[in-house]
């Protein structure tokens, strides 16, 4: 009954050639051990989630960092713990526009400048923490962890567009960035979906890359089944099984962001996915993920917002198919203690290489 | 009012001679970091837990083994990762007589070849996983884990018999496994069982050993206190207190199981029990028990039904003690690092060194 | 709204001169990781946690010591692991004034040796375990861990004077002892407890020390705010701000153990606390508080009654501040495996490099 999900290498966009490989085949590196690159913007929380006066311990890789959306002006981002006694600043009191620590109350200004010692003459300030660049935009509080200079936001599609309809969504997961990746540029794995897509068969198309950037291209044949309402709240109703192959899906890796496209005609998708799988603790073995699913307004709007609800429910199950199991993934590295994957997909081992090129070295981690 | 528990040395079968020992004796080589030797039949799950068309996920000292139930023929079992991402197997679908992945749908038969990957050519197959010898016997599912060619399956004793009843028996126990052997092997800790075996004797009456096993036998006396319904199940009622000593309990470890048999009169025991201890994780600081009680039916037969369920209450008692007892070994093993115990049975230490020869040594332990 | 924590430094009293210091700054020893001394009396339990007839298990710095009443005798302390296989002796049963572990009986007296193994000769009997100084005085029973020969027991203070009320509380606190003494020795975080304690500003009066103690003294002004009922159980009711700094606090830690004294007038303290905390696990990175508060009751003694209730409240939630903060503390320094402490009041320097001298190396942590 799985037959429907193989395509076959008998066509022009076939798959690219495979060539033969040993069991024992190991990587020189361990993707799992490559942290994220911190000279990224990277969201560090919904910009809901930071409230004003309330302080807000985040995390990039295991580094606490406080948002603070002060009782005037913009959100800011500094060090999560006090230059004094190293307790978490996030359990603080924003006092005006500055950040007092719970503990003997020294206080820090947005540049994380040390500015009162209650019990110090004010020539005798000690130094203060670090800050990071921080930006809030279409509901995402972005965060720049790394030294380098802090460049462009990420383009996050139509967002801010009202011919979109915006579904945000996300949590942590509980294994390395990298798997994400691999997950999503994957569409051979519709066969862990079968429950919730039916029989669906992708067809690999082409792809695409760069220095720090891949894209591939999927067509899909549904074989048989049903079409699943969750999907035709975005592509529209469909009737019937086929084998004609349609649509086009594009996933695109750009370093560190990753973007899903469908388009049904025409030159504008009518989804599209931004996704960013942000590290949370130091040894990068769980990444909080941020999504943004914009679906296209159809011409009776009413129509999605009706759908909805079934597209939120559709995107959870699949997202938590996915998550059960990228997690599975880590525990097997975890209990290996390393990379035993043979991957017999090009696309996948060319993600794999760039992931690892695009990265940095991996802190030494703390002894717990 | 537990000297009763003690046995004069004043005796022919008395204790063996003891020699002198120091506090700070420390044995060459630590038997709780020695593996239990791979190239022996273990059972790893009862045959009522696995059941047709479901994959069930057995371990063995950390290795991942999918033991599955075909729609048509004999269990098999599996290395439990695929060869592809190492997710496990056992969450994958059972395909006629083939295990499939859950993940990408990856394939593979009874001998671990891969025979299909939804997305690849036939020609472009990768190689497959490990198999594993596999048999089911009495309503055990053994496993031969190592690489040796495997031999006859152990000798289980009546369990096949109608004329005894049996008793399945076990569970994961937080101990290396040669806690359990040492355990059964010295009769010297009935003081443990003192609430539920009231003030017994057991006297030592001398042992036997080959290479691969060692065997020890014991006499009781009870001196004290009613005798336990439960014991009453399966040696029959006496009454009264005695110093008489009278039965027979010989204990054999037969690498790497291990029998108890109980004696009344005549040459056939009035009880047997067979019992594995297989190791679960890669440390082997635990182990998964498996027991088989075996009590001869009496002349007449519903008397033992009857008795039935103060037999299963009576050694689920005596189990959960030595239980708790094993796993405070275990942890004082864990907190000291090291085995500091001074045995002063000379059949134990006969033991632990048959266990140490017989063992073999432990994979590294994967960092977790 | 916090200035009013402030002390300036214009007054003879002010802070101590301090030096510049650089961001940097690293201690040469890390003094989370240096042991309490064993060479000093330490409470273990509180009397009526040591039933007769019922062996406590108790621990000093992973360190298993068994407290046991027998049912004639003083409180007597052992090695809490048996000789033969190294279970907990605490399992098992006081016979007489003799303990007999639980497995097979083999029995110690109060000085530890062993007097008997059931199944043994008397004159085969191995060496026994190790029995520490053990004495009881008001409501705590205090061990000697260590090698060392046993002291005069500490001063309690007015624990037994009938002119005192007295409150016993603790609870086990997880983190390294060091930071119970700088909590309660620097006064700076009354920012802390403003929630209990309202607008409170101390002022540091000065300090001395010795080879083995440090005492600090320091006075307060209420500068707005109610004053806490809690308070004015201990001090008695009074009205109203003031910029008027009134009464002495005196901090001493003595070491190990600390006290604090709060005068209002005259030469008796009005209330005085002695506390000591107890390392717990090996590693030393919680540890078990033992606190006596001490009230000197009032001219009218049923008032101190009365008000009792909202003092142990009180009390109580100082105390759960105190912890939360100490606990964040040993978290940071165990994500950061290094004290990156930057401390600015040299009473607090002095006090660290004091801990650190009448401290132990830690054992080896044993591998978990």
């Amino acid at each position: 009954m799985y037959d429907v999900l193989r395509t076959g290498p008998s066509e022009g966009n076939a798959m690219p050639d495979v060539p033969e490989f040993a069991l024992q085949e190991r990587p020189q590196h361990d993707l799992r051990r490559i942290g994220a690159h911190p000279d990224h913007w990277y969201p560090l929380a919904w910009s809901r989630e930071v409230k004003r006066g309330r302080p807000y311990a985040a995390q990039f890789a295991g580094e606490p960092i406080v948002l603070v959306r002060p009782h005037a002006g913009p959100v800011y981002a500094l060090e999560d713990r006090c230059a004094h006694r190293q307790v978490p600043l996030s359990q603080g009191v924003v006092d005006g526009d500055a950040l007092r620590c719970c503990y003997h109350g020294w206080t820090y200004d947005a540049t994380g400048r040390c500015t009162d010692v209650p019990y110090l003459g004010k020539g005798k300030l000690p130094n203060g923490v670090r800050a990071y660049p921080c930006r809030e935009k279409d509901g995402l509080i972005f965060v720049w962890p790394g030294d380098g200079e802090a460049g462009a936001l990420p383009d996050l599609g139509h967002v801010a567009d009202p011919a979109f309809k915006v579904r945000r969504f996300g949590r942590v997961v509980g294994c390395h960035y990298s798997f994400m990746h691999e997950n999503l540029m994957d569409m051979n794995h519709q066969f862990l979906h079968r429950k919730q897509m039916g029989q669906i068969a992708p067809r690999y198309v082409g792809r695409r890359a760069g220095p720090d950037w891949i894209e591939c291209d999927y067509t899909f044949a549904r074989t048989g089944g049903r079409q699943p309402w969750g999907e035709a709240a975005i592509l529209g109703r469909r009737s019937g099984a086929s084998t004609q192959h349609r649509d086009l899906m594009r996933i695109r890796t750009q370093y560190p962001h990753q973007t899903l496209k469908i388009w049904i005609s025409g030159d504008d998708p009518v989804m599209q996915l931004w996704i960013n799988y942000v590290p949370v603790d130091r040894a990068q073995r769980s990444n909080r993920t941020f999504g943004l699913i914009q679906v296209r307004r159809p011409k009776v709007p009413l129509l999605l917002d009706l759908a909805w609800p079934v597209l939120v429910w559709f995107t959870e199950r699949i997202f938590a198919e996915d998550r059960a199991i990228v997690e599975m993934e880590q525990a097997a590295h975890d209990r290996q203690g390393a990379d035993w994957n043979q991957e017999v997909f090009p696309v996948i081992r060319e993600l794999r290489a760039l992931l690892a090129e695009c990265g940095a070295p991996m802190d030494t981690p703390v002894a717990p």
